[in-house]
């Protein structure tokens, strides 16, 4: 590709818009830009290098034996209706009425018509086990897009559910994607961490994401170096840690604390320490309300809580005009002590002894609060949020946190939507049996962004060779420079002819200039052909060495392609 | 692919929602499935053949120098409503709203935002000229869907789009355009016929159509077998014909005419001929009302009309109540004199003398009509239909007529996109310019059912080798005779090593179901491992032979090779 006829706007300054690495390059780089919040479209080198992810999961998938089909984005309530996720996705589902003023969404993800295709489709039980899947648009309506294509509204998925009519079957049809996931992330250039995964809430039996340690991840994992052990905060198990709390026998005191709303505001006020403190939280679990209790510097865990409590759909901080009328009180003062709606708490704060709560009374809190004493908890269960200082749940070492892009799940759905559904089929004794379902998922577009995310510099983009836009880049010095001009032709028609992607830059623009954007664009080997070129000698720079060698001009073209062949 | 694993729900009955071949076919094969009115999904083959599509007019269009990007297909509304076509659109626009109420919509063609891409990203006019495009899907709420993915909701289309500063680079640009479609209309097999169009409501400068005939294409095509002259029905130009008309100098004379609300009651009622009659139709034309004539034997060509009035957004038949309110009379008696509308006349109608109109009153007509004496058209002009029996509007030979599925089309937009959002350029001489455009577009899903819709047998479909999901099938008489299934594979591993996209029937089936199925589903070419294998001898058939010949395996599968390779 001739760089004179490539658009490609790449951008000296940093978009205003963008805050973390990789949303910043692929503006800058000319991969993408911005159509609307969270919707994007992609230019030409943004398209090349999603092009090559998709074929990449798309060969992966095929050679696990999955078969590609292609629902429509465009689809009827009537599918989501039957499974009750047409209210469930609530406000991130994108909804509209058609002519005839008939209810129409964009899928958000397609289960339920993966499950009615196959129980339009399939007739025996010889055709299990099956594993299907589609590379496809998105629509989720986040409340908050951003991160460029990281948390977009429009963005590209593989999804791909399996079927099978035995638990060993699903086992096997999930070992497969656990397997063509590694390859695949393995081929993207990724170094990914695979972390066990919440699955309660949708019924499933076991759940895997693969996540891209990063510090701008939206996911906390915990992992353990020394056993292997990796969880995210969602599923990852706290071993109560206990803190000395005031020895004695006391009864509980009610104390004025005027002003000290948060946890940090009292410690300064009672000169205490945060673990002294049980916070107390109200929650609205779908229509009814919950307390829930953590010890003072910890976080509730929502997933946990939403699991313990059988929360179906929606599990979120109640309203304050909702907490002042449950604790008679203003926002933040809420205790276990007296209160009317069922209290869930921590594991560590069923240890403490003598603690500080809220007094359901604006500016009072009680010191000296005791479980069982002076309130009886609902259910005491691990609700809190792992984090540093935590030790292994599996072998008690020091657990490490980090923040991961999430670009993978595998979930063992269970029967969720074959019962939903009425998915059946006649085993071979001729009984019948609700089919088991598992379903995968890779964030297609979302994979751009991590590996960007891992593989740059402050020069820009380093791609991995295999989902490099193009492979290598061909730059003349002086592109009015008849010798140079020619030469450079002549190197990148050798290396087209060799199978190389390439670009020839000639642009007429300074050499900076081309040095800079090649940078940019994250090309992986360049060759420049400069004042030497007379002598048969240009130079030779892969992207990620700190300097150039010269090289006669056949020994250059020869190690472009084997630099490239052997990294594809 | 081994068929005992590939999703492929064939169904021997013609599903009764399908009332053409090609859709009838692709349901049968399993191809697609429907979701809802107008959209469907792509089963496995349906998807492979899809791809191939999709992958030979990427080919033809990187040749051509166009640069592939990806849009959008859930665009905000200030796209349409800066070119004023979020209006246009109507009710064929999916509308809806995002969880902030901002106005969305899905994108039925990307003009507005190619136009704006450019603006943003092209800083030079050295980077003119410029066709970028993208393959993508496309969304219009149909009125009437139909036929299949012929007149579907949701549809993949090419969407190319050229950039430059003058009329002649124009022209460059869509002559090549119009080369590469011609490259890729052959490529996938397709009989096509190249019609001129009509571009005057969009304030093109030219515009053609690629059209397949077919008798059940929605598009009428006059065509000259003589000159080569073809136009659609929009476009063609009716050389008027002269019908007799009764001679002498009457006055018009009101005639009673009880029940007669069709041309077809008048003539037998008065004993005349359709041609003495002059149709008068009321129209509403954006917000005003106007009325056509044309002969009692003629069609009004809405587009010409539309053209001539200089309606902007739509044109329709006028309200019955307003048909009342405007004539006086109830509908069927609408004429020209005395009516206080613009009146556009056809230019055969000039021609006639002392013919029949409705007289603007129920049940009543004026004989001996004739135009200046009793009423003024406002204008003259071609406002009819070309239908058989007219003459070639370049050579005067006899016309020809068909029906034809458009599946490409090229226009010369000029500046309406350009002038409307502002994109211009300086020239090398600082001069500004507005950039020109052309657009270009191909129907890549209707592609498919066209390409059936010309190439079936009575026992389905009959796949180019281009475009066929798989080249070649391998067919194991019985699946349980275990020479023949080792033979068969043995085939079908030597087809797969050879490049040839092979099935394996190993279905545990009858022949006849497998024999059935491969003819429906339309590979190109089977090979039949039989009874006679044992001795080295296989049955080799193309589709679209009449029988099938004995070969050695060696010959047949060389001769399927060739036979692939030659027809690729």
């Amino acid at each position: 590709m001739r760089m004179s006829n490539l658009l490609m706007p790449t951008l000296r300054e940093v978009p205003a818009e963008a805050e973390i690495t990789s949303h910043k390059l692929m503006l800058r780089a000319g991969l993408i830009r911005k159509l609307a919040a969270g919707i994007y479209s992609y230019l030409p080198l943004g398209l090349r290098t999603l092009q090559k992810v998709e074929q990449i999961v798309r060969e992966e998938m095929d050679n696990a034996g999955a078969q590609e089909l292609l629902m429509s984005a465009l689809l009827p309530a009537e599918a989501y209706q039957a499974s009750g996720r047409w209210e469930v996705f609530g406000p991130s589902m994108f909804k509209m009425k058609d002519r005839n003023d008939r209810d129409f969404c964009l899928g958000p993800t397609h289960e339920e018509l993966f499950t009615q295709t196959v129980i339009d489709s399939v007739r025996s039980y010889k055709e299990y086990p099956m594993t299907l899947y589609q590379i496809q648009h998105k629509y989720r309506d986040e409340g908050r897009p951003r991160f460029g294509i990281i948390r977009s509204r429009e963005f590209i998925m593989k999804d791909a559910y399996s079927f099978d009519l035995t638990e060993e079957g699903l086992d096997k049809s999930y070992q497969k994607m656990y397997d063509a996931y590694c390859r695949i992330f393995n081929r993207l250039g990724l170094d990914f961490t695979i972390v066990d995964a919440d699955s309660g809430a949708m019924g499933g039996s076991g759940s895997q994401e693969f996540m891209v340690k990063s510090p701008i991840g939206e996911d906390g994992i915990a992992y353990c170096d020394d056993c292997g052990y990796a969880a995210n905060y969602e599923k990852a198990e706290c071993i109560p840690q206990e803190k000395p709390s005031p020895e004695g026998d006391f009864d509980m005191e009610k104390i004025h604390t005027p002003n000290a709303h948060t946890i940090e505001e009292l410690v300064s006020f009672l000169n205490a320490e945060a673990y002294n403190f049980a916070k107390t939280i109200i929650y609205k679990a779908d229509d009814k309300y919950v307390a829930a209790m953590v010890r003072g510097d910890r976080e509730v865990n929502e997933v946990k809580l939403k699991n313990l409590v059988g929360c179906v759909d929606d599990l979120e901080l109640a309203e304050p005009f909702m907490v002042r009328q449950i604790t008679n009180a203003e926002v933040g003062f809420a205790g276990p002590v007296g209160l009317d709606i069922p209290v869930y708490v921590d594991k560590e704060v069923a240890m403490m002894k003598n603690f500080i709560v809220g007094a359901n009374e604006t500016d009072m809190h009680y010191k000296n609060v005791n479980i069982n004493k002076d309130f009886t908890p609902t259910e005491v269960a691990d609700i809190r949020t792992i984090e540093t200082g935590d030790v292994c749940p599996k072998c008690g070492k020091p657990i490490k946190t980090a923040q991961g892009i999430e670009v993978g799940h595998i979930f063992k759905l269970g029967t969720k939507y074959s019962d939903a559904l009425g998915l059946k089929s006649l085993d071979e004794t001729g009984k019948s049996k609700t089919v088991i379902m598992g379903c995968y998922g890779i964030g297609v577009t979302r994979c751009l962004a991590a590996a960007i995310e891992q593989n740059n510099d402050e020069n820009g983009i380093i791609w991995p060779v295999s989902i490099a836009p193009y492979h290598a880049i061909v730059i003349p010095v002086n592109s009015k420079n008849e010798e140079q001009s020619e030469i450079a032709e002549k190197v990148y028609n050798d290396l087209k002819v060799k199978g190389i992607e390439v670009l020839l830059d000639d642009r007429n623009e300074r050499a900076g200039v081309k040095f800079k954007d090649a940078d940019l664009i994250g090309i992986p080997v360049r060759i420049v052909v400069g004042k030497k070129c007379g002598e048969g000698v240009v130079e030779y720079k892969e992207r990620t060495a700190e300097n150039a060698v010269e090289k006669n001009i056949d020994d250059a073209v020869n190690d472009v392609v084997e630099f490239i062949n052997n990294n594809r």
